[in-house]
């Protein structure tokens, strides 16, 4: 049993951007206890850096995710080793994916649970950073809810982040027309030099309605929203009939007060007969199986190409969270704490 | 060949409820002229009065329907008599049911289209009124896009409307809860008396956000909304996971200038894995006589009961059009321009 146990408590809810004073971190053994029966004591190795967990950090709302209470730790899907078990399934040693919290460590009831474990072979890092929820997201939101068919045009916002450019990439490999609208030339630069897509669009410097206009004459058949916003409603005002718009995430929303606004012009909805759809990764549990064995696939083969943002240290985490939202995240962004992130088993 | 013809020519954009202004009644002998190969000439017997030819009426916009071009004649969904024939798929004295305009007398080339003949035995308003598009539209939005089970809970907004009401009654027959939003006691009452809802929510007097978590406190599995604005909203914030939004219509926002705005909280949307999707009736053609069917015979044993609301007047066609959106409407609203609508063969 450890003595120490850092973690990052939420004090208020941020207006805006998350800033220090809405946390405090503290030392000393918070949530150190002895393990009851079906509980282990993870060590936390890193934690994945979602957008969405802004949301979490605000009022409490209808919105269905989510909210975390003041006074506790900043939840987060974290990579880590059972450093001490009283569940069999989950001896020591063993890796584990699991919604965790900022904290070295933690206790968990494993009992009705089933954490992903890591591989042999491959470490934290590039498990979390490379198959993890946002290439999970990305190919369950292409696949099943997009349903591309060669020739149609698919256009991604925040193309170049680690959700958008795997399904980019999967909707080029299903012989799609494929058009990303990322913020800055680097960006665009990468989705097309090094993704394969036939078209970028830089909303930092075009304006994006006219620019969808240019890219997909025959409107979008499928749309990947990471964004909302203003970007969500240039792509509804340019939908094809019939078209898909799959809802992942609405980043330009995280940071403002109150529920993310949605566009206007239902009727192109109406008359477009538009699927619209919102969907988590966990609505296909059953299928992460084959979801995985597709995804190791193709990025073994290089059909798919992923980046990784990694970033350290515990008393940092503000800070590379933040970095979602400053334009400057190019890649899965993965905070790592512990060097044990690096092990391949 | 007539002599004459009368129409109702657009002759500018309403801003708000239609009125006399933006419309010229002209006598005189408009459209007249020779039949050529393929064509015939129809005396048209009744308008169906939807309200979404309110949007038709608008400035040319980006939504994907339909714009009448000012100076000719407002565009409306027919049953009419052919008068004159050179196309023997449609002899004089058939009836058939086709999109035409505010006129007494039209010529339309059928040579590429499959305009629905009127069965015998039944009349033009029957045909129009019971099973025309009010009718389809609901028996696709509820069976394709809401695909209901048992149990589930359904809420239909304009539930005392021709589209809505039949919605709101196949959602019973298909085995759900069936709450509805009108306006006024009257409709609710009709609602809770003859169609057997479980549940009416009287816009005009209660706040629906509240009484449909009254309603739905488990949430709302299938919102078949025909009204949009601050009613999707309060629908939106209250749905259930995976639960599916009809986009029929948005008739608050008919009579506003510029797009149909939509809600807030597309949160909502996302963790509630909520799917909405926009439609017409005729993404389904190939399934009408099957929809037919399937009415006729609820009709037929009571299982779903319809109202019509019959006026008449070729020169009234305005002010019965705008009943439409005044609250005197209740039921299937046909604007009746020649007693031959009550013919049956």
């Amino acid at each position: 049993m450890t003595s120490h146990n850092r973690q990052w408590l939420l004090r208020s809810r941020p207006k805006g951007l998350l800033q220090m004073n809405n946390l405090e971190l503290v030392n000393g053994n918070h949530d150190v206890r002895p393990l009851k029966s079906g509980e282990i004591r993870i060590r936390n190795l890193l934690f994945q850096c979602a957008p969405t967990m802004r949301n979490w950090m605000s009022e409490p709302s209808n919105s269905l995710y989510r909210t975390i209470d003041l006074g506790t730790p900043v939840q987060a899907l974290a990579a880590c080793r059972v450093v001490e078990s009283r569940n069999s399934r989950y001896p020591v040693g063993s890796r584990i994916i699991i919604s965790s919290c900022w904290s070295e460590y933690d206790i968990i009831d494993v009992s009705e649970l089933s954490p992903k474990f890591i591989p042999e072979g491959i470490s934290a890092i590039e498990s979390v950073g490379k198959l993890g929820i946002n290439s999970l997201t990305a190919y369950f939101g292409i696949t099943r809810i997009g349903q591309p068919r060669p020739g149609e045009t698919l256009v991604v916002s925040g193309a170049a982040g680690s959700t958008g450019s795997v399904a980019a990439q999967i909707g080029r490999l299903k012989g799609c027309r494929v058009i990303g609208i990322a913020g800055g030339k680097n960006k665009c630069d990468w989705l097309m030099n090094e993704c394969g897509l036939d078209g970028a669009i830089d909303y930092h410097t075009e304006d994006v309605n006219s620019a969808l206009k240019d890219h997909c004459p025959n409107g979008i058949d499928i749309f990947y929203d990471n964004v909302g916003g203003q970007i969500l409603q240039a792509a509804v005002d340019n939908m094809a009939k019939f078209g898909r718009i799959i809802l992942c995430g609405q980043i330009a929303a995280y940071n403002q007060d109150g529920p993310a606004p949605a566009f206007s012009n239902m009727m192109r909805l109406i008359y477009g007969s538009i699927h619209m759809q919102g969907f988590l990764y966990s609505d296909y549990l059953d299928d992460i199986p084959k979801a995985l064995n597709d995804l190791t696939s193709w990025m073994q083969s290089g059909d798919i190409i992923t980046r990784l943002d990694v970033r350290s240290g515990f008393e940092n985490l503000p800070s590379i969270f933040n970095a979602l939202f400053d334009g400057s995240n190019q890649g899965s962004l993965l905070a790592v704490i512990d060097d044990d992130a690096h092990a391949l088993a």
